[in-house]
């Protein structure tokens, strides 16, 4: 911490040229902060500041206010070790201080229109199911910056869609929910080496007017700003030999998760 | 504004019951005191401070790193006034002092293990795009938290799908892209009646250990907090009956989403 929003602004992108990095304030300055926390001290979120943060999350923006976000808190130590196993057998998903399972849930506005005898069949849509996961990551991002505001570290759990069957069966998780990753939040141990990761260069990512392809000397640049990154953190590798092409080469490097369509369809969501 | 953490809670669920309301701190307040702003002054949002909000983003938690975000920026007066169109002829699209459409992007992943003759079968499933569209939202949602801590008001723009073809043609989004909505950033006008907006209480939303259906009365309370609201703005409505069963009932409540699937193809995103 005490980073400047330039110090911030070069860790990230390697340069703050052309940002407004005067206008920082503490806000922009936390999400600039933001690092992923992987150890965590066993110390218990009080529900109540819990309560604080879903209330943030439930602030974020809805589609037509439908609002298509379930949380679920796990606590339990026995159900959380079950769920660290299923996503890998993280160990973060049994230590951190909270973990809460973020769930895409249709069910609620089914149930609600089914009961007053309304068609519910726009729920059978692709875009609905999209729709929904915007609304939980919205939401779900929005408990990430708040529990950094309190002083919590965070981490997002995607891997919980490995084995997302036993998920659904272990929350519970009628139709029309589908859980889509985890979230631990907890206080972070102080020998947790998370930093500021570098990111892809601004004019990679931010396009003017119609998309550009990348210039291959900013991804070559980027290549370089994160290898340094890795050598860091001790874990020297190659961005794209090492990460990128395991992950992307074949339904191997998804960890199970190249069926999550037919998991889909057995929750109710046709994705029509 | 000036309202105090309770006083928000209140606002949003009816009671600040059960939250741990001394906590809050000036990050928490402006998550709870979000609210989608639908009148914008004619002011351009300073590209310098642009990139300070898309560093925000950036900034978000990735899948792996692998930062599937890619913005959009639209000035245009043209351009901007043919997106109006698009997303149900919206003005907001049109007035807004920037513009950003939030697009999933593998294309670049693709591209960069295409370069380096790696396969890259592992982008065809339905997972990989589900990663992708969390990857756009949480670092949209901070763009938004970014701009509302500079003082700006903004709304998203999921009717961007509407006719999501156009769209695409429109921003030359090449294959393995595709836009998911649009943020509208800009100066609230000041007669903008946006205020902050009833949520569905916590019990609601939030599940102990495992997911339980909805305590009937629970909504009974909502429909009768939002329907207030609704009567404040000057557009009495049920929320059921009014808002939740014209969107929900069938395909026509999807003003033209209800294809989406088939632009995914298009795009040469293979869902497996």
């Amino acid at each position: 911490m005490g980073r400047t929003v330039r110090d911030l602004l070069e860790r990230r992108f390697g340069t703050a040229e052309g940002v407004h990095e005067d206008l920082g304030n503490g806000v922009v300055e936390l999400l600039l902060d933001h690092r992923t926390v992987r150890t965590f001290l066993p110390e218990p979120v009080d529900e109540r500041v819990l309560r604080l943060i879903v209330a943030a999350a439930q602030s974020a923006s809805t589609s037509a206010n439908f609002q298509f976000t379930s949380v679920v808190s796990v606590r339990d130590a026995a159900r959380r070790d079950r769920l660290a196993t299923y996503a890998g057998d993280q160990q973060l998903v049994r230590d951190a201080g909270a973990f809460l399972v973020w769930v895409a849930d249709w069910s609620r506005s089914v149930s609600i229109a089914r009961a007053h005898d309304l068609p519910a069949q726009g729920a059978d849509y692709l875009d609905s199911t999209v729709s929904s996961i915007v609304d939980v990551a919205l939401a779900a991002q929005n408990a990430a910056v708040a529990a950094e505001s309190l002083g919590y570290g965070i981490t997002f759990v995607g891997a919980l869609r490995n084995r997302v069957d036993e998920v659904c069966a272990e929350l519970e998780l009628p139709a029309w929910t589908f859980p889509l990753f985890g979230l631990a939040i907890g206080v972070p141990a102080p020998d947790d080496p998370a930093d500021v990761k570098p990111r892809l260069g601004q004019d990679v990512v931010l396009h003017q007017e119609t998309y550009t392809r990348p210039d291959p000397a900013a991804i070559a640049d980027y290549r370089e700003r994160i290898g340094r990154y890795y050598t860091e953190q001790e874990k020297p590798a190659d961005w794209v030999l090492d990460r990128l092409a395991w992950r992307i080469a074949d339904k191997g490097g998804l960890d199970g998760r190249h069926t999550i369509r037919d998991s889909f369809h057995r929750q109710g969501f046709p994705l029509r």
